[in-house]
């Protein structure tokens, strides 16, 4: 017996489509980007990565009528934070964020921190949640010259207020950045909509497509704002020294993740045609089966937020009776997978009251059965029983 | 028909056992790195990381007896690049390179020397050759902080004296940090041997990899002595809101591309059971019967070195009759796949006179055949005669 229940390091398995896409790319066509003679093959591959971009901007509603051009593809979300954090950060500013945050944007911003940016934590409530309020009285307080929160918690689920954030942020004229490593692919995110400067996310985890790639989704004028991350060959402007600043380019050099943006691609159009709303409804059926089995457990300390709603299906829990390492490794020994530990978030579990010890992490995804929450619920309360 | 003559832009096809590692991976495994319970399927995929560094610092020969910590893997060389040089040169210090560089190179130190870093470029000779003792006088005349350059030209395929370069920078304690995009799997090289303080490598080109890795093999007091490119998670040290100063870790964060790993492992596994010498002596035999052939065309000018000494199969060529651009149309159209223009390497063609028209480049690869380059020669010679 094997269930996955820890999606929130990837989502597994991924549609079908997926590695076969990657697979066909690779066997079938294989030819780099902007690197050859217009021959049918480089013409494919020109097509299929701006069909990705695309597809992308369509899918979280970017700007200019969901302009191509300003999505950019990275390695991964952490990637895609570096490129903006560091891109528009310079010494003597201050950025806002959240005490809820993975260290995906509390590394760099403490890095930056170094260097002379001045750094602003709001904490959130003891389940996870962030109050808009707290933010405008920051931004009244003080001079704010960015905000960047995660959309959904990566330990215990919780969603922020993303629309009110957003209009604050508006209002204040404050770039706001959104890290959206969990949430999107599962929830509708209109980067226009909420205003986002910048919307950061991974292919790997709810857009169900393979490791290895991630993007950034820019407001135009942000990206005009930003410095380039990594310079070098764009297949174009060749006779120029210089990174050029015409986009996309301006944010990618070298050769792309061209098998990896063939399977996000397939993964995009599989979600496209099975429906954000359906996926996330399916989504929360199983996150309140789940949860309904955990918060009666004996001995259960559960973090976050404990009803469904405003949360994605993840869940962070403690057992008074036996340490989240060992129950972790105890449900992988029967073939449960889940994550122990502190889950690159150090900064989280001290708001949830999770530090230094972590906790228990289960997350489902649309690929699992009620039979996967039942196996994992029962065989949890197995072991606490013990 | 269809012949690949780009394989300096990425090698096509690549050995079947690439593309199946990667599909297995994905649908078999696709676990996260180190972001689970030590169930079986993450233990496999830390085990499928860490026998990938090791084979790629056994390849390269490594430092400290092929310490596999000190290869880290990147999104491709350029980014390889990136993190080098951005890690080590700070504002007044000094770098030498060529003028046979890629922009891989190039844009980089473009940007940085916008930041107070000085630049140095030697000129090479029109046939592409650094002169190793014009670099040892320059290093004599001022203070050099860093060495950095192509080991082979992406454009006419000459292979620079790296061997002298790196007793020079030894003896003269001068970090010296080389970019293997062109060579890594097709020529044997040793990081050790010639004390390269960084080999920046590609996964997609003569590694038979898939594109969307690269990485870097560090001499160890170097990598302390840089700071890390991209913070985040990484999986490790978790209570910790600083990235980590222990390697792996220093230079990595955030899921890496594990699919992509899972196929560059493949591919060296291909290269050791192959040989270096065998795919280099194949790749030579192709160079010399397409080069022979070339020679003797109707006015044709052939750019880098007329003969097979210390090069690769990689020919830039233009004929007075007709444009680089157009030929390379016409040939695409008969399937031939070649690559025009200025190749991302606009000092490069300057060096050799061809700025700024470009050249027409044609790269064979292990798995062309004779008739491949029998009948590019065919075509290109019926083109031009016209």
């Amino acid at each position: 017996m094997s269930v996955y229940v820890n999606n929130a390091a990837t989502s597994w398995p991924k549609p079908e489509c997926v590695p076969k896409a990657v697979f066909d790319f690779m066997t079938g066509r294989g030819a780099n980007l902007a690197r050859g003679a217009a021959a049918k093959r480089d013409v494919d591959t020109l097509d299929m990565v701006m069909e990705c971009r695309e597809a992308l901007a369509d899918l979280f509603c970017g700007y200019r009528d969901c302009d191509p051009r300003y999505v950019t593809f990275t390695s991964n979300v952490t990637e895609s934070l570096n490129v903006v954090l560091k891109g528009y950060l310079r010494p003597g500013m201050t950025v806002a964020t959240t005490s809820m945050e993975h260290n995906a944007v509390i590394r760099p911003l403490r890095a930056l921190e170094k260097k002379g940016i001045n750094l602003e934590i709001i904490k959130c409530d003891d389940r996870g949640r962030l109050d808009p309020r707290s933010l405008e009285l920051l931004i009244e307080s003080k001079t704010i010259d960015m905000v960047v929160i995660a959309h959904g918690s990566n330990l215990c689920g919780v969603i922020q207020d993303v629309k009110s954030v957003g209009k604050i942020c508006k209002d204040k004229g404050v770039p706001f950045v959104l890290d959206t490593a969990q949430t999107a692919g599962v929830i509708h995110i209109s980067a226009s909509d909420l205003g986002l400067s910048a919307l950061c996310f991974t292919g790997h985890k709810g857009l169900m497509g393979p490791q290895g790639i991630g993007g950034i989704v820019w407001e135009p004028s942000f990206a005009e704002k930003c410095s380039p991350f990594v310079e070098g060959g764009t297949g174009s402007f060749s006779d120029e020294e210089y990174q050029p600043t015409r986009m996309p380019d301006k944010f990618e050099a070298g050769t792309p993740n061209l098998p990896a943006i063939a399977g996000l691609l397939a993964a995009v159009r599989w979600i496209e045609e099975t429906g954000i709303e359906t996926i996330h409804s399916r989504e929360k059926e199983l996150g309140e089966r789940l949860l309904k089995g955990l918060i009666h457990m004996k001995g259960i300390e559960f973090h976050g937020p404990s009803d469904m709603e405003n949360r994605l299906p993840v869940f962070a829990v403690n057992f008074d009776c036996v340490d989240n390492g060992t129950l972790a490794g105890e449900l992988a020994d029967m073939g449960i997978e889940t994550r122990p530990g502190l889950h690159c978030a150090p900064l989280a579990h001290k708001t949830l009251g999770s530090f230094p010890q972590g906790a228990l992490r289960l997350s489902v995804g649309y690929f699992n059965t009620e039979e996967d929450v039942d196996s994992t619920l029962n065989q949890l309360s197995r072991l606490v029983d013990r």
